[in-house]
């Protein structure tokens, strides 16, 4: 029995308890702990005997860490953590500001060579996992086109957007991949399609005491960049229908390459996702590429990486015997 | 523009045709040529300029290649001409004998390590691409099950055991995998499922002059090993009709992890190849690894690799740079 990978967690919502659970799947994986900026006693873990400190605890550098992996988010905590951190830890983000990536990478390198530090940035599904089947599809099939579609999925910044509606007391949104659209791409037809042609948003909303449904109706479908580009449907519902049926954060989606290796032989390369649960499988991502973060270290393989940079038999607990010998 | 990656090709069938069409489609590859055991000048290649050269042309170890693709076949080619050729360039090969993996593995890089060369074996789609994402699913979702199914897709081998019947004068088989065990495998039950609720088999058989189609039909669905484990279905049909439908050779399949981040939250990742010729995507799948075992050899790193071994950037014609500005 090899060491086991010693994580921590910073930073404790939706992505770090998921970050919690999926340590506890993984054998080969301890956690350390949860380091918080609240005040750690007042801090609920889905462990009950996982321990809980503050955020100053890793200033010093401590060494019963492996690997962080990083559970804030991409506006205002990471840009900040990744980097300060990277310089005294292996770290794992999962950094999403497509347009940032390579400022980002930068600023975390800088960071991490000097301090003789792994450090993944920008890691789960997409950036992540999607990331990987579009390059995989461009070097695979040289000609052709890919197509990223999202959903059947949560979408929490057009969920907000919806609830800041004058007159919406609460609701949600689900972005829908256009069935027709992905048949279309699955025959290798190679379309052109529109924002409006690739995907659909679907709302449900409780309406506030007095609001007239056509009118909120009128201004969510309305709503520039969020809704107008796309056939948007708005369904009201009950405050009690809003509690009981959409609590999950369901997501997923489709990367499909579609290319010809010679005149007219169509060959085509689909990758999907059906999550019940988008923060748990994200926090899965992270914790397999931690794992590649602590041996890419051990290995003397030091600064910032992206998913492009791993190997991907690094992110399985198997030696590579037993995968040549099992899996391949 | 950095150097084009010089390849050579060893064996010319429908797999080495496809490795040249493949090369022609990407423009930091250029083909040195093609060699083979036949005397050359009985060899019509695709391209029109392709130079044919006799397999004795590289036992002196020609300097102006960089990485060799084997197209032999695994039964008697790939075992000796894997390490022969190891020893002296950068090689890769689609060593599909999943059983003896880790001796050929062992035998190239015995040969690869002293010479410094780099060999990736065992690529194609399965082996290969199917291979990292069964390893993708496990290391992603620890907790779950994996599923492979094949086709719909032309079966060499078991084509082959078709036209041995007595009574068949030619056929083509097809591998079929059940839509039903499919749609349970998606839908996150983790069904187990026998050889027979997974695939089917299809014959398209062209009967003999006076052979009974009965006895035929008999002959094959009982064939043990080959048919009998199966739902085999046998249609007869013309000389002209296989001629005219059946000179394809498409396949595909699926790999399906299905698992469980927490009770009761399933999670579904599935990648699936729709292939309209199997020798030529096989082929773009070896060429973009032929592009990662030039580039590892470059970088110091010898031996022999697999699919799990190599950084999926590597593949990529793009530069790190480009890849983390566009494609994350």
């Amino acid at each position: 029995m090899t060491t086991q990978i010693r994580v921590g967690i910073v930073g404790y919502g939706n992505l770090g308890r998921g970050v919690e659970t999926a340590i506890g799947l993984n054998p080969d994986m301890s956690l350390v702990g949860v380091f918080t900026r609240r005040a750690p006693e007042t801090v609920a873990t889905v462990g009950d005997s996982t321990p809980v400190f503050a955020m100053s605890d890793l200033e010093a550098g401590r060494d019963d860490i492996d690997v962080l992996v990083l559970c804030g988010g991409s506006a205002t905590d990471l840009p900040e953590q990744s980097p300060a951190l990277a310089a005294k830890y292996c770290i794992v983000d999962s950094y999403d500001n497509h347009a940032k990536i390579p400022e980002h990478f930068a600023a975390v390198d800088a960071a991490a060579r000097p301090a003789g530090t792994t450090a993944v940035i920008s890691t789960g599904w997409d950036p992540g996992l999607f990331s990987l089947n579009r390059v995989f599809g461009e070097a695979l099939l040289a000609q052709g086109s890919t197509y990223t579609f999202w959903g059947r999925g949560l979408s929490q910044g057009h969920s907000d957007a919806l609830r800041r509606v004058p007159g919406v007391a609460g609701g949600v949104q689900y972005t829908l991949p256009s069935e027709t659209a992905i048949e279309r791409v699955r025959a290798g037809e190679n379309p052109e399609l529109s924002t409006r042609e690739r995907h659909t948003r679907q709302c449900f909303v409780v309406l506030a005491d007095g609001a007239d449904a056509d009118t909120v109706r009128a201004a969510i479908v309305n709503m520039p960049n969020y809704f107008e580009p796309y056939d948007t449907t708005v369904e009201f519902i009950t405050a009690e229908e809003l509690e009981r049926d959409h609590q999950g954060m369901p997501h997923g989606g489709f990367v499909i390459r579609s290319g010809t290796t010679s005149e007219g032989t169509k060959q085509v390369i689909e990758y999907s996702l059906t999550l019940e649960s988008n923060p748990e499988f994200t926090a899965s991502v992270l914790v397999a590429y931690a794992r590649a973060a602590a041996r890419l270290n051990k290995a003397g393989d030091i600064g910032a990486k992206t998913v492009y940079d791993i190997a991907p038999g690094l992110l399985s607990p198997l030696s590579p015997e037993e995968l040549r010998a099992n899996h391949l």
